[in-house]
């Protein structure tokens, strides 16, 4: 479905700034976002978090005021090539401008030029289509717990994958892990009291169907989950875990340091475990998310340059033996409830 | 310089087993050293210390029992094509006779091979040839102290490098990140107490002569060194520092450590600093090397893909940034001599 579209150009810092503009300036325009990540936060995540709203909420501020598509900085800190997109809102009663995504280096240059020509006219040309729903399906295998084995320990990532590149890292890197995570206690010969389940989510990406359906399951089948783990944040060095659950635990993994910090691992805080795992939440569960190092992950998360070749194999590795030391852990040491 | 060899391969995993062998089985063969690095050790510069005396001591070894040449096995934990190099010695008395890397690919495929077909010939051509010396220097810059002019704290990398790749990462990360540090000082507007002295250092890998020059001219000119950085284990996220001084100065570095560690820098352990700065030891001076995430090391070190492309802008600041930082605590605190 091709659209062609040409209009002026007008580069914007904020939604606050296109708030603040007259319809008249708007009218007929197209609005370039162009807040960049902020290199001064040392976490990745927290500079991304910071000019996301551009993304998420542009189009619905811009065509308010009468604009006619949006143009979005890419969120990365790298200068490169690879326009970066992701989740996108759009409000009812508002029209539905396009919006697309800009590479960084797309643009400082298309903001230099503007320096040099306020006015200037932009073509832009989209075939983009949202393709009807189709049937699929959680991916789940586990070992049974040899004592409990109606108690679960969950590790998962989503199957799922942005639309550009191969979803390597988001969620590629993620499943394998999870995958691993069995094959390395099976390696082991461990046999876990509890039943240790991977789950590979589907449809992350779009409307977390598959962690939302896998939550459902588990509370009409009265399921007891004593803990979920998530690799969500790329296959990068491990440095610790976002512990999502009651002081009590977060204090039992802060108790393990001295035994994970020799494997790098030196993060122990509360924080959001994964979205996958997140509709599992109750006054029960530890939700528990894998933290990598940050630094490279958005030079490549909804990318074409999300791919195989930009994972390195010791650092996923690392990661995997990161969740199945803690799994084994808490497998050996924890009580169901609490 | 071409000289061609051609003999039968006998594969062994340790210079204790060429020590063990008999010299009728030994001579006029080719010994192919092929014991890999071991994974199962977090730090990869601990496995590459667990399999480098194959290559470092190789060639004496098996010439003592009348070899013609020796193949050693890349160090490195990647599954590559790139054959990876370094310092290797000969004995005096001893037949000096060629000695070649091959790939961890080209090892698996020899010794699957020797498998099939234990009585297997191999041809080798090399045209290695050492030149002779040239004039070459150190490299200097620095910030003056407003305080102490006369007592330095020093910050390098080396300038030179292996002969495979560019040196990118070994050393060219060092180098950058310690022009850097006088960069974000000034930047910054910090003027520091001590003077700051950006070295980048000449022939570190063969003979560490710019690092011994520097030590002996610092003792011809009676400086006052309070303390020394080096930048040589690739420009990869900081994880901390390696401490080799007083008690009192490593005491003091991990009292700073909740300063250090929303920047990720977690590690502050006693431990060797650097090959270039190491002349400078003394009772006095603390010898302060950056320790980045080793994971990706030798996937790259002294191999054709130690280049440009590898490096993360990101990983690399971080690391200049975390040098600097540290730099500045002690710049403000501590006291010359101790």
């Amino acid at each position: 479905m091709n659209q062609f579209i040409s209009g002026e150009v007008i580069e914007v810092q904020s939604l606050e700034e296109i708030a603040d503009m007259d319809s008249i300036a708007v009218a007929g325009k197209i609005i370039f976002y162009n807040r960049p990540m902020d290199p001064k936060h040392f976490s990745t995540f927290r500079a991304y978090g910071g000019c996301v709203d551009q993304r998420y909420s542009g189009a619905i501020e811009a065509a308010k005021k009468g604009a006619i598509a949006v143009l979005v900085r890419s969120m990365g800190l790298r200068q490169d090539d690879f326009p970066h997109t992701g989740t996108m809102a759009y409000e009812e009663g508002i029209t539905k401008i396009p919006a697309l995504a800009v590479s960084t280096n797309g643009a400082n240059y298309l903001s230099e030029n503007l320096k040099k020509t306020p006015k200037l006219d932009l073509a832009i040309k989209t075939s983009c289509e949202t393709l009807p729903d189709k049937v699929s399906y959680n991916v789940i295998g586990e070992i049974r717990g040899s004592k409990y084995p109606d108690i679960f320990i969950t590790v998962g990532g989503h199957l799922d994958s942005w639309d550009l590149g191969e979803g390597a890292h988001d969620d590629g890197a993620g499943t394998v892990q999870s995958i691993e995570v069995l094959h390395l206690l099976k390696t082991l010969n461990i046999k876990p009291q509890y039943t240790i389940r991977c789950v590979l989510f589907m449809n992350e990406e779009n409307g977390n169907r598959g962690g939302i359906s896998y939550a459902e399951r588990a509370i009409q089948e009265k399921e007891k989950h004593l803990a979920a783990f998530e690799s969500d944040r790329g296959g990068f060095s491990p440095r610790g875990f976002s512990v999502n659950g009651s002081a009590k635990r977060l204090k039992s993994i802060q108790a393990w340091a001295s035994l994970l910090k020799p494997y790098g691992l030196h993060e122990f805080e509360a924080g959001f475990a994964g979205v996958d795992i997140n509709p599992l939440k109750n006054d029960t569960i530890c939700l528990i998310g894998l933290s990598p190092d940050s630094q490279r992950y958005f030079d490549h998360h909804h990318t074409d340059d999300d791919v195989f070749e930009a994972v390195n194999k010791r650092e996923l590795e690392l990661g995997a033996a990161s969740m199945t030391a803690l799994i084994y852990l808490i497998d050996k040491y924890w009580k169901y409830p609490n």
